[in-house]
């Protein structure tokens, strides 16, 4: 059985959407199990409304929310009871194996940080999402997404380390995940100074680094994570969000264009709506923040409930795959395998010093 | 009369595009004359065979052609008669009032800032490009795209008033430019240092600035010009490619889905052509080199006769609306405004300093 802790307040619209979200998730997933955090009356009513499998819901009483605005270390300092904190803290005691909250981005992943604390040897967590590719078999972690805008090239290769050793631990059937840097080039000699290190450390290192990408092969199948910093990715992934609207009105304005089209969209119907339900951005909701010590997963604040369902499904299958013990394992064995490059690298910097007088 | 200096030996495919490019242009563009530079002998034989209205072709002959993997600063040393060279050398001599040239992207950069210089005020010129918005009627200009990976707050406030003046010189009936300052969030305190130092000039700017703007609001008409740096603005245009073809190959996929898709896919075939048409890569084909003291626009260099064609219109109608001296004049208003109000803080923080003993 997984459990699953939930802020039940958190999001623009808190329990309407949180509960039905809840709901709905259970019976996708018969061996989930939920630890609803929040006001406990307001929660019991919610949950009876939404006629709730009582017996696989267990309530955790908090008596504070988070505003969506609110100063992520205000929060922190003044918000220890926020129905967001008491679900993190269900992970960090160990009663729930992933937290999920759609509340307030900067306060989750503050107190995250603070209660579970990183992955020993990573200094910052990411923000990582799947994206889909042309290949409908695949999907290509994205890491960061925007929660360290300045990063350097030690972080950077943090997050390649990271996000390989996510994606080995949730598809070991695929062997080794191939790590590609986003640059803007394919040539080894592009790039910011920052990107131009980073390609340097990742040569260095044990991952299957296939070497810089460019933004569109994102949409490829033939990488399996892309590394950037959370300035770029977040821009990114708004700009693909964008597109993806940009096409969607394009198609719609062209089925309305002349009384011709107008009749072939009727008939087009049901490829209209494939397409419509293919690319639904609410079926990818669910923001891992990666690097910590346990399973976070972030809603879009703004959600409905089937955008919810689906960030608790990403919840249950990285708590079902992703073992802590194996990544923290991985992590630490790549890492090891860096700083023995590093030594060797500075031992022979120091013998060419020595035999060059 | 306009006259554009054409690099016939440019590009993957060098005359065979150029030359059936051309022709299709003129046909297009009564008022346009060409001077197409490259190898005498097989510009003459293809301009014949391509049956090219010879009255409106003037061939200038060139020696040498940049190869297209050929490094600049060799190609700026070794190839002072290359077709590229020339066709600059054309805007230069005031024989052509714009270049448009399929060659090489670093070269042409290279040699077009040794040959023509940058406007006097801008130390680097930006690649700039037109993207289509959800609105048919409007276009939004988006800069850097590859020029510079690592650009400081000056060199993109200087961005944003180049940008701004091209609009402006082009779009007149729309009033003053909306400049946006390309960010992770639209509050004024996200951001690198860099775009933080950079929103702070912009604000005190005479440009009709806006504040942040995000990835998807490029797609938006409310906002006319997006200011990043070369690094964040190629990987955004190499996103945006690859999210209207995974769209593509989406819409493809679902209309071949079933049997009844596939039917619904005959009756929707001029819906679907015409949505293939609004999206053709090779309409939106022809960057600009923004900053020059003179136009000079970048064909793709893989494409074909249409997008070559394309570029070419974009050529005409920079040189026919984008005065340089307005353009020249707007640049040096818009930044003695900015020194201004640089002198007038650096005044006030003397005699604050005198004030407060």
């Amino acid at each position: 059985m997984i459990t699953i802790a939930v802020d039940a307040m958190g999001g623009d619209a808190g329990l309407t959407v949180t509960v039905p979200g809840a709901v709905a998730f259970l019976k996708q997933q018969p061996n989930a199990h939920l630890l609803m955090t929040g006001d406990e009356l307001l929660l019991q009513q919610a949950l009876k409304t939404a006629q709730a499998p009582m017996d696989r819901i267990s309530i955790v009483h908090a008596s504070q929310v988070v505003e969506m605005d609110e100063a992520p270390q205000l929060a922190l300092k003044n918000k220890k009871d926020s129905s967001m904190r008491v679900a993190i803290n269900q992970v960090k005691e160990g009663n729930a194996q992933a937290a999920v909250s759609a509340g307030n981005t900067g306060a989750l992943m503050a107190t995250a940080r603070f209660v579970l604390k990183t992955i020993p040897g990573i200094e910052r967590p990411a923000i990582a999402k799947f994206i889909p590719s042309g290949n409908p078999g695949h999907m290509t972690l994205m890491l960061d997404l925007g929660a360290n805008v300045d990063c350097n090239a030690d972080q950077l290769t943090q997050f390649a380390v990271i996000g390989s050793e996510l994606v080995q631990a949730m598809h070991p059937e695929k062997g080794r995940p191939r790590v590609g840097l986003l640059n803007v080039g394919t040539e080894d000699i592009k790039g910011t100074e920052t990107v131009k290190q980073t390609f340097k450390l990742l040569k260095s290192s044990k991952l299957n680094f296939i070497g810089n990408v460019e933004g569109n092969d994102v949409f490829n199948d033939e990488v399996d994570v892309v590394v950037t910093d959370g300035f770029v990715g977040n821009i990114m992934l708004k700009t693909i969000e964008g597109a993806i609207k940009f096409m969607s009105s394009a198609i719609k304005q062209e089925f309305s264009r002349n009384i011709f089209n107008k009749m072939a969209a009727v008939t087009a119907l049901p490829a209209l709506k494939g397409m419509k339900a293919k690319l639904d951005p609410r079926k990818f909701n669910g923001a891992i923040f990666l690097g910590l010590r346990g399973v976070v997963i972030k809603s879009h604040g703004g959600t409905d409930e089937v955008g919810f369902m689906y960030a608790l499904e990403e919840a249950y299958h990285e708590a079902r795959f992703a073992s802590l013990a194996k990544i923290e394992q991985g992590v630490a064995d790549q890492l090891a395998a860096l700083e023995e490059v590093r030594e060797q690298e500075a031992l022979a910097s120091g013998v060419s010093h020595i035999s060059t007088p």
